[in-house]
């Protein structure tokens, strides 16, 4: 078996605004999926985020993987480190190598950078964004680039369009999305894989709420 | 000559908050500059940024790179693959890849993702930032990883410290910088590679500003 391993927390909180279906280690899942690469889940405890997680994810968060004795956190570097193992996930070719380069970091850095902080402030319902102009002028951007295809990178899937997918499919983000996205989004997380990764994370913090009751 | 080619605007405003010394492209330069990679810059118009532009930045913003053929946006994933050019960036072996890879992307996506929000909704002078207890807590995060060390990855500098010292030199996040952190921005933006593409930039824009006059 391979020696992959990501980590992710035993449990999250279920009912409503829950976290499940959404914890980054799914992003980590999808591309082993993806890629047909063997994987084992490990757990650190969600209630007791001491110095040996911060050793180890230095912002106290999910997931990180190991790699035959290589440690690394943040899930953009983890995708892109899987990426490296298997064509499935990034061409090879320089071109589509660089391409793919490119939109994994918009994802990241052009998108999320704004979808996130606009999700966190409207959390707390206040009566305008201030994100708002700077996160809708985003969105009508990509929708641009996808309406003439259909994958951002390389003409054909990518960990490129899993993340930008992931990042999009949040729901109070997803809710406003432009219809070509939209239908992106549907699209990618279409992909047995990404539904394979889902349902393995709600089971992994199913066993969790076990674990929890038979304590 | 090397066939790199750095794109930036021919011009951005001068005067108080005036962008100059931080547009991005000093990120690439800079990278350049440390790994002694030969380079041109270009420039594209800022007053009319129209559909050329937007099909080689999608979101209508700069740098992005040319390299015998291939174009690149992103100035995170420019510096990922100037990096894959020279160790003098990233290191060659397994585990100090993985590393810089992990701070380069923390950088994007754990640090910038909350500096860049927050320092853009301060710039209403509004009478809380929403998003001020989330910064905060990052900055005291990176403080508690550079107290033990002097570089974020691999024992040595690499591009992973030129992006995290770019994305906190920002003044008015430097500003509230604690100390560890402020030491280590002043400790890598003293280097020498540093002056020359700051100067390099200044002097760009400076000619923008006499090409103007002289319309």
């Amino acid at each position: 078996m391979s020696g992959l391993t990501i980590w992710t927390y035993d449990w999250v909180p279920g009912g409503k605004g829950s976290p499940r279906g959404f914890v980054r280690d799914l992003r980590l899942r999808w591309a082993c999926e993806e890629a047909g690469l063997a994987y084992r889940v490990c757990s650190i405890p969600f209630d007791d985020r001491g110095p040996d997680h911060l050793a180890r994810q230095p912002f106290g968060q999910v997931p990180f993987l190991e790699d035959d004795g290589i440690q690394i956190f943040e899930s953009g570097a983890c995708l892109l480190h899987l990426a490296r193992k298997s064509e499935a996930l990034m061409p090879r070719e320089a071109h589509g190598e660089a391409e793919t380069l490119q939109w994994v970091i918009a994802a990241l850095n052009s998108m999320e950078m704004v979808t996130v902080p606009w999700w966190f402030i409207g959390l707390s319902k206040p009566e305008t964004n201030p994100l708002d102009g700077w996160f809708r002028s985003r969105l009508q951007h990509l929708e641009a680039v996808l309406e003439g295809r259909e994958w951002l990178a390389a003409g054909r899937f990518t960990v490129a369009d899993l993340l930008m997918a992931d990042v999009l499919r949040v729901s109070k983000v997803r809710a406003v999305c432009p219809p070509v996205l939209e239908a992106y989004v549907a699209r990618i997380t279409s992909r047995p894989a990404f539904e394979r990764a889902r349902e393995a994370q709600l089971a992994h913090f199913a066993a969790g709420d076990a674990a929890r009751a038979a304590r």
